[in-house]
């Protein structure tokens, strides 16, 4: 498309390559929870190429059913991709992401939420990896390198600047310029920490629970988290014996996954009370702010957390001037990638609401970890009352996998995003013609 | 799947078919706005099929590209609508709504937002055509036929009963029985209020604009409306002349579709306040709900309206509580189609704010007339500054096309829902390989 002028052809992204990929986890229950009975972890994944031979991997985390439908609308996306000058793409990633967002009949799908704005999510993570491997860093690092300037320049204010302008942005990333070195060094020493999803699936029997919670506590985590929502004494009983289990200084974070409304999460909530649960996780649907809102003032001092559905950084900046979260849970793929979440980390920094990303699923693990680690050296510069989520599971079907030691996650050292699925996993987990999925009765599938 | 008892198999849904159907729209301008200037207006076009022959017609609009993973999104449904009993679901379509919408894998895709939920906006329609169909009335009368429970039970009151419970939508129906036949025969004769967007498309000249606002008060419309956002000074030029050749007495609606933030709205619409418009309609985000009700303020005593993009009842519910609007534009497309429109509309009774729909698109007109009818027989009981939007394209591709009579919409006397397109529209216009797409060159595609 241009030219270097040498003669020689310009770098340009020549293909986006995508692929439906489920892992049969619904068999396991794993991941179960008051919404999700049986999933199927699963990622529409996508590869970006250069003509110059460059990679980059991203992808979008579903839950089975429709993986077909997100992998469609990724690749609705190529004809506004394919072609692009990489070094045009690179030098203003802010543009890149509105290309994406911002296409005008494409938007109609959305506009910035749903299948439209998760593909968007996956092809700019890919992106940042291919960025991330060109620059020989992990991503959590190339973003922490970036000027306080070229931060800002990634963010589109135009839905923002009534709770965020660019001038407040750019202070609160010029106050964290002081000690950034420190707080890398430190993070390559000690990790970040994390917290625990692994015991509190409403799958799991209470034997289940009660050892997996011990396991966790001994294997360094703080905090632990449990699946409510589905039946009421169920919940009380559970709550009591993992309190029990893990002693009062270990925090209970629960997740009701959005099966109530707003006074029904209330008067949930105080039966819970009594075991000191730390926050309560979508208590009901991802889309009402004022219900959050409400929600919280009813159930104080717990706190309320969402992000996992929350589609974009206007809905962020909402629950952040109602005063609807005290913890804000991001997500690496419901909204428009890394960039997107740049703009949502400032705001989280802006209001003072510490950021604990959803992670869990295929990848997000791997992703996540890169955002909250950015936003410790480069953005909040803290990480009191910070964890990341982490789920054990599918990590080994990455090539650079989440890593965990004494309840933190180990920073990654490889270059890129941490998002490339390892070629064989791809293969046989391709649905659904892949081994794993061909030789399954279908009747089988849930 | 189950059994009449005399031998014979009852009948089921036996055909979910779907349809990629774009109109070349872009050509001629028409439609152009600040963020949709170039868009092919297309319809995910669904066909339901029984066992028995019955069929019903519904689609969910789009602007072009994209309208593919649209249909693919449908797709995503058939199986939990194929081999369904007929009567078990209209006999609780309640239940079918839960049932597309809360599917425990597809709803990831959402929640209740984006393709997913237009989707099942489409299948929704579809099942609301048949009904009628089979009834042998359009919907506006099969809705007001149902009794007040009746229709309290097609409402999910989940994540609603803080701003409206079942009884207060009851007592709302009750009230509204009173009179519901005299307003049914007034409608009959006289039809309802429309307005027209044909003048203020942004690619229009000036010339073109005063023409066809004079023509639209000729032919008997007291409310027009322009397209605003992409300049300020041409925005206040082209208000400037269309309220001339207007007059003071016909109200001027104008629409900015999202352009812009929420204190760039406020500033714009002062520009625009000496030529009295009556309403800004999406002067920011559509998720924006705190947005709108800063903007409320800030423009009184212009109204604001949104809806279009409204992607479901929880967020209206928010506009609603956080006094953000003056005017609520449902969709009949956008949300779970006509059973989540019901819950809607009782919202905004409760609200006591005026619903007046958006239309336009592909088929818009021909479905949202029914709801608006609907709403005036047997919910709100009121014509008083309720309009439903007229745009007159694209009507000759419908068997049964709305039509309008001195600035006024004639009630539908058909049974159904008017979404059927006649099938040899659907074959010249299917993407990409109806004739008057396979016969246009493909860089001429926008």
């Amino acid at each position: 498309m241009t030219s270097d002028g040498l003669g020689l052809d310009t770098e340009v992204i020549s293909a986006l390559e995508t692929a439906d990929v489920r892992f049969p986890t619904s068999a396991q229950l794993d991941g179960s929870d008051a919404m999700n009975p049986e999933p199927d972890y699963s990622a529409a994944y996508v590869v970006l190429r250069t003509s110059s031979g460059g990679v980059g991997y991203g992808l979008a985390f579903t839950v089975g059913r429709g993986n077909d439908v997100q992998v469609a609308a990724i690749e609705a996306l190529a004809p506004l991709v394919v072609g692009l000058p990489v070094a045009e793409v690179l030098g203003d990633l802010g543009a890149f992401s509105r290309r994406l967002t911002g296409d005008s009949q494409l938007r109609w799908l959305g506009p910035h939420k749903g299948v439209i704005h998760m593909a968007a999510g996956a092809v700019v993570n890919a992106m940042w990896d291919l960025y991330g491997r060109r620059a020989g860093k992990p991503v959590w690092q190339l973003l922490s390198d970036l000027t306080p300037r070229q931060l800002v320049d990634l963010v589109d204010f135009r839905y923002l600047s009534d709770a965020l302008t660019a001038d407040e942005a750019l202070d609160i990333l010029e106050r964290a310029r002081e000690g950034r070195g420190a707080r890398r060094d430190e993070l390559l020493r000690n990790g970040y920490p994390a917290y625990t999803t692994t015991p509190g699936w409403l799958g799991y029997s209470d034997d289940k629970l009660v050892t997996l919670a011990r396991e966790a506590v001994a294997d360094g985590f703080h905090h632990i988290k449990l699946k409510v929502g589905a039946d009421r004494d169920a919940d009380v009983w559970r709550m009591r014996i993992a309190r029990e289990a893990v002693g009062p200084d270990v925090r209970i974070a629960v997740d009701a996954n959005q099966a109530w409304g707003v006074q029904e999460a209330i008067d949930w909530m105080r039966l819970l009370a009594p075991y000191d649960p730390y926050w309560i996780e979508e208590p009901t649907s991802p889309d009402d702010v004022l219900g959050h809102a409400a929600i919280r003032q009813g159930v104080a001092p717990v706190r309320v957390a969402t992000g996992e559905h929350t589609h974009n950084a206007v809905m962020f900046k909402q629950l952040l001037q109602a005063g609807a979260i005290d913890i804000l849970q991001l997500d690496a793929t419901r909204v428009a990638g890394v960039t997107e979440n740049v703009a949502i980390l400032l705001l989280a920094a802006k209001f003072g609401i510490p950021v604990c990303p959803h992670a869990g699923g295929v990848g997000l693990c791997e992703m996540v970890q890169h955002l909250a680690m950015f936003d410790y050296v480069a953005v909040s510069a803290s990480t009191q009352d910070r964890v990341v989520e982490y789920v054990d599971h599918l990590h080994e079907h990455f090539v650079d996998p989440a890593t965990i030691a004494r309840g933190r996650y180990i920073a990654p050292r490889l270059p890129g995003l941490s998002a490339q699925l390892k070629p064989a996993s791809v293969e046989a987990y391709r649905f659904p013609d892949g081994p794993r999925w061909a030789d399954t009765d279908p009747a089988a599938i849930p």
